[in-house]
Protein backbone atom coordinates (compact mmCIF):
# COMPACT_ATOMS: atom_id res chain seq x y z
CA UNK A 1 0.00 0.00 0.00
CA UNK A 2 1.16 3.67 -0.81
CA UNK A 3 -0.11 6.80 -0.25
CA UNK A 4 -0.49 9.32 -3.34
CA UNK A 5 -1.37 12.87 -3.91
CA UNK A 6 -2.87 13.83 -6.99
CA UNK A 7 -3.10 17.53 -8.47
CA UNK A 8 -6.19 18.21 -9.77
CA UNK A 9 -7.64 21.20 -12.17
CA UNK A 10 -11.44 21.37 -12.79
CA UNK A 11 -13.66 23.97 -14.11
CA UNK A 12 -16.13 24.27 -11.29
CA UNK A 13 -19.55 25.43 -13.26
CA UNK A 14 -21.08 22.00 -13.39
CA UNK A 15 -20.20 20.40 -10.00
CA UNK A 16 -21.69 20.96 -6.57
CA UNK A 17 -18.53 21.55 -5.66
CA UNK A 18 -15.31 19.69 -4.77
CA UNK A 19 -16.92 17.57 -1.60
CA UNK A 20 -19.37 14.27 -2.37
CA UNK A 21 -22.72 15.15 -1.69
CA UNK A 22 -24.82 12.11 -1.55
CA UNK A 23 -28.06 12.65 0.47
CA UNK A 24 -29.94 9.65 1.36
CA UNK A 25 -32.47 8.21 -0.69
CA UNK A 26 -31.83 10.82 -3.78
CA UNK A 27 -29.05 10.32 -6.46
CA UNK A 28 -25.55 11.75 -5.81
CA UNK A 29 -25.30 15.15 -6.60
CA UNK A 30 -22.02 15.69 -9.21
CA UNK A 31 -18.90 16.39 -7.44
CA UNK A 32 -15.44 16.37 -8.03
CA UNK A 33 -14.84 14.50 -5.05
CA UNK A 34 -17.32 11.49 -6.68
CA UNK A 35 -16.18 11.58 -10.01
CA UNK A 36 -12.15 11.32 -9.03
CA UNK A 37 -13.24 8.73 -6.64
CA UNK A 38 -15.65 6.94 -9.00
CA UNK A 39 -12.23 6.54 -11.38
CA UNK A 40 -9.68 5.98 -8.57
CA UNK A 41 -12.35 2.79 -7.66
CA UNK A 42 -12.03 1.59 -11.63
CA UNK A 43 -8.03 1.71 -11.73
CA UNK A 44 -7.23 0.69 -8.33
CA UNK A 45 -10.27 -2.28 -8.21
CA UNK A 46 -10.96 -0.89 -4.85
CA UNK A 47 -12.25 0.64 -2.55
CA UNK A 48 -10.60 4.34 -2.20
CA UNK A 49 -11.23 7.12 -0.28
CA UNK A 50 -9.66 9.63 -1.86
CA UNK A 51 -9.08 13.34 0.94
CA UNK A 52 -8.76 16.65 -0.63
CA UNK A 53 -7.35 19.63 0.96
CA UNK A 54 -9.54 22.26 -0.23
CA UNK A 55 -13.60 21.81 0.28
CA UNK A 56 -14.05 24.43 -2.90
CA UNK A 57 -17.90 25.59 -3.53
CA UNK A 58 -20.32 24.81 -6.03
CA UNK A 59 -18.98 26.70 -9.32
CA UNK A 60 -15.27 27.51 -8.31
CA UNK A 61 -13.08 26.18 -10.08
CA UNK A 62 -9.26 25.11 -9.30
CA UNK A 63 -6.09 24.87 -11.58
CA UNK A 64 -4.35 22.76 -8.76
CA UNK A 65 -6.79 21.44 -5.88
CA UNK A 66 -4.32 18.41 -4.09
CA UNK A 67 -6.13 15.22 -3.28
CA UNK A 68 -4.45 11.97 -1.98
CA UNK A 69 -5.27 8.57 -1.19
CA UNK A 70 -3.74 5.11 -0.27
CA UNK A 71 -4.15 1.94 -2.28
CA UNK A 72 -2.14 -1.23 -3.79
CA UNK A 73 -1.78 0.73 -6.74
CA UNK A 74 -0.06 -1.62 -10.00
CA UNK A 75 -0.38 0.75 -12.36
CA UNK A 76 3.24 3.24 -12.47
CA UNK A 77 3.31 6.13 -10.96
CA UNK A 78 3.69 7.94 -14.07
CA UNK A 79 0.38 6.31 -16.01
CA UNK A 80 -1.84 7.45 -13.26
CA UNK A 81 -3.11 10.72 -14.61
CA UNK A 82 -3.39 9.28 -18.53
CA UNK A 83 -5.67 6.19 -16.69
CA UNK A 84 -8.24 8.26 -14.55
CA UNK A 85 -8.49 11.31 -17.63
CA UNK A 86 -9.63 8.23 -19.62
CA UNK A 87 -12.52 7.69 -16.98
CA UNK A 88 -12.99 11.30 -15.90
CA UNK A 89 -15.08 13.94 -17.75
CA UNK A 90 -13.22 16.38 -19.45
CA UNK A 91 -13.92 19.07 -16.81
CA UNK A 92 -11.83 17.29 -14.60
CA UNK A 93 -8.02 17.05 -15.74
CA UNK A 94 -5.81 14.81 -13.25
CA UNK A 95 -2.45 16.93 -13.54
CA UNK A 96 -0.18 14.86 -11.91
CA UNK A 97 0.77 12.19 -9.03
CA UNK A 98 3.60 11.57 -6.88
CA UNK A 99 4.75 9.20 -3.57
CA UNK A 100 4.04 10.84 -0.59
CA UNK A 101 4.39 9.52 3.26
CA UNK A 102 1.83 7.36 4.58
CA UNK A 103 0.84 9.73 7.00
CA UNK A 104 -0.03 12.41 4.66
CA UNK A 105 -3.01 14.60 5.13
CA UNK A 106 -3.69 17.24 2.31
CA UNK A 107 -5.42 19.45 4.56
CA UNK A 108 -3.27 19.51 7.99
CA UNK A 109 0.34 19.62 6.01
CA UNK A 110 -0.93 22.35 3.79
CA UNK A 111 1.60 25.31 4.55
CA UNK A 112 -0.45 27.81 2.34
CA UNK A 113 -3.11 27.97 -0.18
CA UNK A 114 -3.58 30.84 -2.71
CA UNK A 115 -7.27 31.74 -4.53
CA UNK A 116 -7.97 34.44 -6.98
CA UNK A 117 -10.64 36.45 -7.86
CA UNK A 118 -11.08 37.59 -11.52
CA UNK A 119 -13.34 40.90 -12.03
CA UNK A 120 -13.57 42.87 -15.20
CA UNK A 121 -15.40 45.85 -15.05
CA UNK A 122 -17.36 46.36 -18.09
CA UNK A 123 -18.31 50.27 -18.47
CA UNK A 124 -21.98 50.67 -19.58
CA UNK A 125 -22.56 49.98 -23.08
CA UNK A 126 -19.85 48.07 -23.85
CA UNK A 127 -20.19 44.13 -24.00
CA UNK A 128 -17.40 41.79 -22.75
CA UNK A 129 -16.39 38.99 -25.43
CA UNK A 130 -18.22 35.48 -23.94
CA UNK A 131 -15.35 33.63 -23.72
CA UNK A 132 -14.12 33.89 -20.03
CA UNK A 133 -18.00 34.33 -18.84
CA UNK A 134 -17.70 31.10 -16.73
CA UNK A 135 -14.12 32.37 -15.14
CA UNK A 136 -14.66 35.95 -14.17
CA UNK A 137 -17.68 37.84 -12.73
CA UNK A 138 -18.49 41.23 -14.62
CA UNK A 139 -19.38 44.46 -12.74
CA UNK A 140 -20.95 47.66 -14.64
CA UNK A 141 -18.66 50.02 -13.01
CA UNK A 142 -15.43 50.88 -12.81
CA UNK A 143 -12.56 50.75 -9.77
CA UNK A 144 -9.76 52.12 -8.25
CA UNK A 145 -7.48 49.69 -8.01
CA UNK A 146 -5.42 52.04 -6.18
CA UNK A 147 -8.09 52.26 -3.46
CA UNK A 148 -8.28 48.41 -3.45
CA UNK A 149 -4.66 48.05 -2.53
CA UNK A 150 -4.74 50.13 0.45
CA UNK A 151 -7.77 48.20 1.60
CA UNK A 152 -6.00 45.02 1.17
CA UNK A 153 -3.18 45.82 3.29
CA UNK A 154 -5.05 45.75 6.12
CA UNK A 155 -6.02 41.74 5.46
CA UNK A 156 -2.33 41.00 5.74
CA UNK A 157 -1.66 39.04 8.67
CA UNK A 158 -3.25 37.39 11.51
CA UNK A 159 -7.06 38.46 12.21
CA UNK A 160 -10.03 36.90 13.71
CA UNK A 161 -11.81 36.63 10.42
CA UNK A 162 -15.20 35.77 11.69
CA UNK A 163 -16.51 39.38 9.89
CA UNK A 164 -15.72 37.83 6.62
CA UNK A 165 -16.77 34.08 6.48
CA UNK A 166 -20.27 32.85 6.07
CA UNK A 167 -22.61 32.74 9.50
CA UNK A 168 -22.51 28.59 8.78
CA UNK A 169 -18.56 28.78 8.62
CA UNK A 170 -18.83 25.72 11.26
CA UNK A 171 -14.95 26.61 12.92
CA UNK A 172 -14.35 26.96 16.25
CA UNK A 173 -11.56 29.18 15.71
CA UNK A 174 -11.31 32.09 13.27
CA UNK A 175 -8.60 33.24 13.43
CA UNK A 176 -6.66 32.96 9.71
CA UNK A 177 -3.39 34.02 8.45
CA UNK A 178 -2.94 36.12 5.30
CA UNK A 179 0.20 36.35 3.60
CA UNK A 180 -0.45 38.46 1.08
CA UNK A 181 -3.47 40.08 -1.00
CA UNK A 182 -2.68 41.99 -4.04
CA UNK A 183 -4.77 43.35 -6.58
CA UNK A 184 -3.69 43.57 -10.10
CA UNK A 185 -4.89 44.91 -13.28
CA UNK A 186 -4.96 42.98 -16.42
CA UNK A 187 -4.00 44.33 -20.21
CA UNK A 188 -6.95 43.62 -20.91
CA UNK A 189 -10.43 45.33 -18.71
CA UNK A 190 -9.74 43.02 -15.95
CA UNK A 191 -9.06 43.68 -12.07
CA UNK A 192 -7.49 39.99 -10.65
CA UNK A 193 -7.07 39.64 -6.68
CA UNK A 194 -4.95 37.09 -5.35
CA UNK A 195 -5.12 36.29 -1.73
CA UNK A 196 -2.74 33.62 0.03
CA UNK A 197 -2.80 32.37 3.46
CA UNK A 198 -2.72 29.93 5.86
CA UNK A 199 -6.00 28.66 4.79
CA UNK A 200 -9.50 30.14 4.44
CA UNK A 201 -12.92 30.71 5.95
CA UNK A 202 -16.36 29.52 4.50
CA UNK A 203 -16.68 32.01 1.94
CA UNK A 204 -14.14 34.21 2.93
CA UNK A 205 -12.23 34.62 -0.55
CA UNK A 206 -15.52 35.82 -1.70
CA UNK A 207 -16.22 38.11 0.73
CA UNK A 208 -13.05 39.39 0.62
CA UNK A 209 -13.64 40.15 -3.69
CA UNK A 210 -16.80 41.41 -2.48
CA UNK A 211 -15.65 43.94 0.22
CA UNK A 212 -12.00 45.30 -1.81
CA UNK A 213 -14.64 46.40 -4.83
CA UNK A 214 -16.95 48.05 -2.42
CA UNK A 215 -13.79 49.87 -1.83
CA UNK A 216 -12.69 50.55 -5.07
CA UNK A 217 -16.13 51.78 -6.04
CA UNK A 218 -15.90 54.40 -3.34
CA UNK A 219 -18.77 52.89 -1.28
CA UNK A 220 -15.95 52.02 1.79
CA UNK A 221 -12.97 54.33 2.60
CA UNK A 222 -9.90 52.10 2.31
CA UNK A 223 -9.05 53.68 6.01
CA UNK A 224 -12.02 52.00 7.75
CA UNK A 225 -11.17 48.99 6.68
CA UNK A 226 -8.84 47.70 10.08
CA UNK A 227 -11.88 48.33 11.57
CA UNK A 228 -14.02 46.29 9.80
CA UNK A 229 -11.89 43.28 10.26
CA UNK A 230 -11.53 44.49 13.80
CA UNK A 231 -15.34 44.59 14.58
CA UNK A 232 -16.14 40.54 13.23
CA UNK A 233 -19.05 42.08 12.16
CA UNK A 234 -19.85 40.27 8.56
CA UNK A 235 -22.29 43.34 7.89
CA UNK A 236 -19.69 45.59 7.75
CA UNK A 237 -17.65 43.61 5.42
CA UNK A 238 -18.94 44.16 1.29
CA UNK A 239 -21.11 40.96 -0.08
CA UNK A 240 -20.24 37.46 -0.42
CA UNK A 241 -19.62 37.38 -4.50
CA UNK A 242 -20.18 34.55 -7.44
CA UNK A 243 -18.36 31.24 -7.13
CA UNK A 244 -17.69 31.54 -11.07
CA UNK A 245 -15.40 34.20 -10.38
CA UNK A 246 -12.93 32.31 -8.11
CA UNK A 247 -10.23 29.71 -8.40
CA UNK A 248 -7.94 27.48 -6.13
CA UNK A 249 -4.52 28.69 -7.60
CA UNK A 250 -2.60 26.33 -6.07
CA UNK A 251 -1.20 24.81 -2.53
CA UNK A 252 1.97 24.32 -0.95
CA UNK A 253 3.29 21.65 1.12
CA UNK A 254 6.33 20.82 3.24
CA UNK A 255 9.43 19.38 0.53
CA UNK A 256 9.15 16.30 1.55
CA UNK A 257 5.45 16.07 0.52
CA UNK A 258 5.23 18.20 -2.53
CA UNK A 259 4.70 17.56 -5.88
CA UNK A 260 8.35 16.88 -7.48
CA UNK A 261 9.39 19.33 -9.99
CA UNK A 262 10.64 17.35 -12.01
CA UNK A 263 8.54 14.00 -12.46
CA UNK A 264 9.93 10.79 -12.81
CA UNK B 1 -35.63 53.37 -41.77
CA UNK B 2 -31.93 52.72 -41.31
CA UNK B 3 -29.83 49.87 -42.11
CA UNK B 4 -27.49 48.98 -39.13
CA UNK B 5 -24.63 46.24 -38.94
CA UNK B 6 -23.69 44.27 -35.44
CA UNK B 7 -20.69 43.13 -34.78
CA UNK B 8 -21.22 39.78 -33.00
CA UNK B 9 -19.11 37.40 -30.39
CA UNK B 10 -20.10 34.10 -29.61
CA UNK B 11 -19.07 30.82 -27.87
CA UNK B 12 -20.36 28.09 -30.61
CA UNK B 13 -20.48 25.44 -28.53
CA UNK B 14 -23.92 25.12 -27.60
CA UNK B 15 -25.14 26.79 -30.94
CA UNK B 16 -26.40 24.39 -34.35
CA UNK B 17 -24.27 27.09 -36.38
CA UNK B 18 -24.95 30.82 -37.27
CA UNK B 19 -28.21 29.86 -39.83
CA UNK B 20 -31.35 29.91 -38.48
CA UNK B 21 -32.61 26.40 -39.26
CA UNK B 22 -36.33 25.47 -38.84
CA UNK B 23 -37.11 22.22 -39.96
CA UNK B 24 -41.01 21.57 -40.44
CA UNK B 25 -42.88 20.18 -37.97
CA UNK B 26 -39.98 20.21 -35.13
CA UNK B 27 -39.01 22.64 -33.17
CA UNK B 28 -36.33 25.37 -34.31
CA UNK B 29 -32.77 24.34 -33.26
CA UNK B 30 -31.16 26.67 -31.30
CA UNK B 31 -29.08 29.33 -33.89
CA UNK B 32 -26.92 32.13 -33.27
CA UNK B 33 -29.18 33.95 -36.14
CA UNK B 34 -32.10 32.99 -34.50
CA UNK B 35 -31.03 33.76 -31.14
CA UNK B 36 -30.53 37.03 -32.21
CA UNK B 37 -33.10 37.71 -34.70
CA UNK B 38 -35.66 36.89 -31.84
CA UNK B 39 -34.01 39.64 -29.71
CA UNK B 40 -33.83 42.38 -32.33
CA UNK B 41 -37.75 41.81 -33.11
CA UNK B 42 -38.49 42.53 -29.41
CA UNK B 43 -36.15 45.57 -29.34
CA UNK B 44 -37.04 46.91 -32.78
CA UNK B 45 -40.88 45.76 -32.22
CA UNK B 46 -41.20 44.96 -35.87
CA UNK B 47 -40.11 41.74 -38.41
CA UNK B 48 -36.38 41.76 -38.57
CA UNK B 49 -34.46 39.49 -41.19
CA UNK B 50 -30.30 39.80 -39.74
CA UNK B 51 -28.40 38.63 -42.55
CA UNK B 52 -24.62 37.54 -41.24
CA UNK B 53 -21.16 37.26 -43.00
CA UNK B 54 -20.02 34.10 -42.42
CA UNK B 55 -21.88 30.89 -41.65
CA UNK B 56 -20.16 29.59 -38.97
CA UNK B 57 -20.48 25.89 -38.58
CA UNK B 58 -22.41 23.91 -35.75
CA UNK B 59 -19.33 24.32 -32.67
CA UNK B 60 -17.51 26.86 -34.04
CA UNK B 61 -16.58 30.28 -32.34
CA UNK B 62 -16.38 34.09 -33.72
CA UNK B 63 -14.73 37.00 -32.16
CA UNK B 64 -16.30 39.13 -34.27
CA UNK B 65 -18.63 37.89 -37.09
CA UNK B 66 -20.67 40.84 -38.73
CA UNK B 67 -24.42 41.32 -39.12
CA UNK B 68 -27.11 43.67 -41.04
CA UNK B 69 -30.51 44.69 -40.77
CA UNK B 70 -32.37 47.52 -41.99
CA UNK B 71 -35.16 48.37 -39.60
CA UNK B 72 -37.14 51.62 -38.05
CA UNK B 73 -35.18 51.65 -35.12
CA UNK B 74 -36.11 54.13 -31.79
CA UNK B 75 -32.97 53.05 -29.91
CA UNK B 76 -30.30 55.13 -29.94
CA UNK B 77 -27.68 53.48 -31.42
CA UNK B 78 -25.25 53.38 -28.91
CA UNK B 79 -27.61 51.90 -26.90
CA UNK B 80 -28.89 48.72 -29.23
CA UNK B 81 -26.14 46.31 -27.78
CA UNK B 82 -26.91 46.65 -24.70
CA UNK B 83 -31.01 46.49 -25.30
CA UNK B 84 -29.92 43.39 -27.27
CA UNK B 85 -27.71 41.70 -24.75
CA UNK B 86 -29.99 42.16 -21.88
CA UNK B 87 -32.63 39.58 -24.11
CA UNK B 88 -29.57 37.35 -25.55
CA UNK B 89 -28.08 34.26 -23.59
CA UNK B 90 -24.94 34.96 -22.39
CA UNK B 91 -23.10 33.01 -24.80
CA UNK B 92 -23.61 35.78 -27.76
CA UNK B 93 -23.15 39.23 -26.65
CA UNK B 94 -23.14 42.34 -29.47
CA UNK B 95 -19.85 43.97 -28.95
CA UNK B 96 -21.29 46.92 -31.29
CA UNK B 97 -23.68 48.21 -33.60
CA UNK B 98 -22.97 51.23 -36.35
CA UNK B 99 -24.70 52.99 -39.49
CA UNK B 100 -24.16 51.42 -42.86
CA UNK B 101 -25.21 52.80 -46.17
CA UNK B 102 -28.66 51.24 -47.63
CA UNK B 103 -27.14 48.57 -49.79
CA UNK B 104 -24.89 46.87 -47.14
CA UNK B 105 -24.63 43.51 -47.86
CA UNK B 106 -22.11 42.01 -45.39
CA UNK B 107 -21.44 38.75 -47.86
CA UNK B 108 -20.62 40.73 -50.90
CA UNK B 109 -18.85 43.47 -49.26
CA UNK B 110 -16.27 41.89 -47.70
CA UNK B 111 -12.94 42.24 -48.64
CA UNK B 112 -11.31 39.55 -46.19
CA UNK B 113 -11.84 37.16 -43.49
CA UNK B 114 -9.99 35.90 -40.86
CA UNK B 115 -10.34 32.67 -39.05
CA UNK B 116 -7.81 30.92 -36.48
CA UNK B 117 -7.57 27.22 -35.67
CA UNK B 118 -6.05 26.37 -32.33
CA UNK B 119 -4.62 22.78 -31.32
CA UNK B 120 -2.65 22.26 -28.00
CA UNK B 121 0.00 19.55 -28.73
CA UNK B 122 -0.28 17.12 -25.64
CA UNK B 123 2.43 15.02 -25.27
CA UNK B 124 1.35 11.31 -23.52
CA UNK B 125 1.03 11.12 -19.80
CA UNK B 126 0.81 14.92 -19.72
CA UNK B 127 -2.25 16.44 -19.09
CA UNK B 128 -3.79 19.52 -20.34
CA UNK B 129 -6.23 21.90 -18.15
CA UNK B 130 -9.67 21.56 -18.57
CA UNK B 131 -10.21 25.83 -18.93
CA UNK B 132 -10.11 26.13 -23.15
CA UNK B 133 -11.05 22.65 -23.99
CA UNK B 134 -14.05 23.91 -26.25
CA UNK B 135 -12.13 26.18 -27.88
CA UNK B 136 -8.67 24.03 -28.38
CA UNK B 137 -8.45 21.15 -30.07
CA UNK B 138 -6.16 18.45 -28.24
CA UNK B 139 -3.66 16.70 -30.24
CA UNK B 140 -1.19 13.75 -28.72
CA UNK B 141 1.54 13.89 -30.54
CA UNK B 142 4.07 16.73 -31.34
CA UNK B 143 4.05 19.02 -34.45
CA UNK B 144 7.06 20.52 -36.36
CA UNK B 145 6.04 24.16 -36.70
CA UNK B 146 8.73 24.97 -39.51
CA UNK B 147 7.31 21.90 -41.52
CA UNK B 148 3.92 23.07 -41.24
CA UNK B 149 5.10 27.26 -42.38
CA UNK B 150 6.90 25.74 -45.49
CA UNK B 151 3.56 24.03 -46.74
CA UNK B 152 1.35 26.69 -45.65
CA UNK B 153 3.21 28.95 -48.22
CA UNK B 154 1.51 26.75 -50.90
CA UNK B 155 -1.88 27.98 -49.46
CA UNK B 156 -0.93 31.71 -50.35
CA UNK B 157 -2.81 33.25 -53.55
CA UNK B 158 -5.33 32.45 -55.90
CA UNK B 159 -5.98 28.44 -55.90
CA UNK B 160 -8.96 26.28 -57.15
CA UNK B 161 -9.49 25.11 -53.07
CA UNK B 162 -12.25 22.46 -54.53
CA UNK B 163 -9.90 19.91 -52.85
CA UNK B 164 -9.72 21.53 -49.76
CA UNK B 165 -13.61 21.68 -49.28
CA UNK B 166 -16.59 19.40 -47.63
CA UNK B 167 -17.82 17.57 -50.84
CA UNK B 168 -21.33 19.47 -50.25
CA UNK B 169 -19.79 23.09 -50.36
CA UNK B 170 -22.45 23.84 -53.28
CA UNK B 171 -21.03 26.30 -55.05
CA UNK B 172 -20.18 27.00 -58.54
CA UNK B 173 -16.99 28.86 -58.35
CA UNK B 174 -14.31 27.35 -55.92
CA UNK B 175 -11.91 29.77 -56.55
CA UNK B 176 -10.46 31.57 -53.53
CA UNK B 177 -7.73 33.80 -52.96
CA UNK B 178 -5.79 32.82 -49.18
CA UNK B 179 -3.89 36.53 -48.21
CA UNK B 180 -1.75 34.66 -45.14
CA UNK B 181 -1.28 31.64 -43.60
CA UNK B 182 0.59 31.91 -40.36
CA UNK B 183 1.68 28.81 -38.17
CA UNK B 184 2.55 30.17 -34.52
CA UNK B 185 3.36 28.67 -31.34
CA UNK B 186 2.24 30.44 -28.29
CA UNK B 187 4.03 30.26 -24.84
CA UNK B 188 1.86 27.38 -23.87
CA UNK B 189 1.45 24.35 -25.99
CA UNK B 190 -0.38 26.10 -28.32
CA UNK B 191 -0.22 26.28 -32.03
CA UNK B 192 -2.19 27.97 -33.96
CA UNK B 193 -2.86 28.61 -37.38
CA UNK B 194 -3.79 32.25 -38.40
CA UNK B 195 -5.87 32.41 -41.96
CA UNK B 196 -6.98 34.98 -44.03
CA UNK B 197 -8.24 34.93 -47.28
CA UNK B 198 -10.86 36.48 -49.77
CA UNK B 199 -13.59 33.92 -48.50
CA UNK B 200 -13.77 30.70 -47.25
CA UNK B 201 -15.50 27.37 -48.69
CA UNK B 202 -17.68 24.82 -46.50
CA UNK B 203 -14.82 23.47 -44.30
CA UNK B 204 -12.09 25.05 -45.78
CA UNK B 205 -10.35 26.29 -42.96
CA UNK B 206 -10.56 22.81 -40.58
CA UNK B 207 -8.81 21.57 -43.48
CA UNK B 208 -6.55 23.55 -44.04
CA UNK B 209 -5.85 22.68 -39.86
CA UNK B 210 -5.51 19.21 -40.80
CA UNK B 211 -3.58 19.26 -43.67
CA UNK B 212 -0.86 21.38 -41.93
CA UNK B 213 -1.14 19.06 -39.18
CA UNK B 214 -0.43 16.20 -41.28
CA UNK B 215 2.80 17.72 -42.47
CA UNK B 216 3.72 18.69 -39.23
CA UNK B 217 3.42 15.16 -37.62
CA UNK B 218 5.80 13.92 -40.43
CA UNK B 219 2.60 12.29 -42.76
CA UNK B 220 2.83 14.85 -45.64
CA UNK B 221 5.66 16.28 -46.96
CA UNK B 222 5.74 20.24 -47.24
CA UNK B 223 7.09 19.90 -51.03
CA UNK B 224 3.78 17.81 -52.01
CA UNK B 225 1.59 20.74 -50.41
CA UNK B 226 1.87 22.44 -54.24
CA UNK B 227 0.58 19.41 -56.15
CA UNK B 228 -1.81 18.80 -53.10
CA UNK B 229 -3.43 22.20 -53.85
CA UNK B 230 -3.34 21.98 -57.80
CA UNK B 231 -4.70 18.27 -57.65
CA UNK B 232 -8.25 19.78 -56.24
CA UNK B 233 -8.58 16.06 -54.68
CA UNK B 234 -9.92 16.54 -51.86
CA UNK B 235 -8.52 12.54 -50.60
CA UNK B 236 -5.21 14.04 -50.72
CA UNK B 237 -5.53 16.70 -48.15
CA UNK B 238 -6.12 15.98 -44.40
CA UNK B 239 -8.51 15.18 -42.37
CA UNK B 240 -11.36 17.69 -42.01
CA UNK B 241 -10.76 18.71 -37.99
CA UNK B 242 -13.15 19.24 -35.10
CA UNK B 243 -15.14 22.71 -34.75
CA UNK B 244 -14.16 23.92 -31.27
CA UNK B 245 -11.02 24.33 -32.36
CA UNK B 246 -12.05 27.29 -35.22
CA UNK B 247 -13.00 30.96 -34.50
CA UNK B 248 -13.70 33.50 -36.43
CA UNK B 249 -11.71 36.28 -35.76
CA UNK B 250 -12.15 39.25 -38.23
CA UNK B 251 -14.12 40.61 -41.43
CA UNK B 252 -12.67 43.95 -42.99
CA UNK B 253 -15.17 46.01 -45.22
CA UNK B 254 -14.20 49.10 -46.99
CA UNK B 255 -14.17 52.42 -44.84
CA UNK B 256 -17.63 53.64 -45.55
CA UNK B 257 -18.93 50.35 -44.19
CA UNK B 258 -16.42 49.25 -41.25
CA UNK B 259 -17.30 49.75 -37.91
CA UNK B 260 -15.85 53.34 -36.71
CA UNK B 261 -12.76 53.15 -34.79
CA UNK B 262 -14.01 55.31 -32.34
CA UNK B 263 -17.77 54.49 -31.40
CA UNK B 264 -20.01 57.97 -30.96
Amino acid sequence: MRRIALRIAYEGTNFHGWQRQEPPGLPALRTVQGEVTRALVEVMRAPIHCQGASRTDSGVHAQAQVAAFTADCRVPLQRIPAALNARLPEDIRIMSAWHVPDDFDPVRNALAKCYRYEIACRHPFMARLPFDRKFVYALMYALDVDRMRAAAMALIGEHDFKGFAHSQHGRECTVRTIYSCEVNTMPDDRVVIDVSGSGFLYNMVRIIAGTLVEVGRGRIDPAQMPAIVASSDRSRAGPTFPANGLQLRWIYYPPDRSEPVCVT
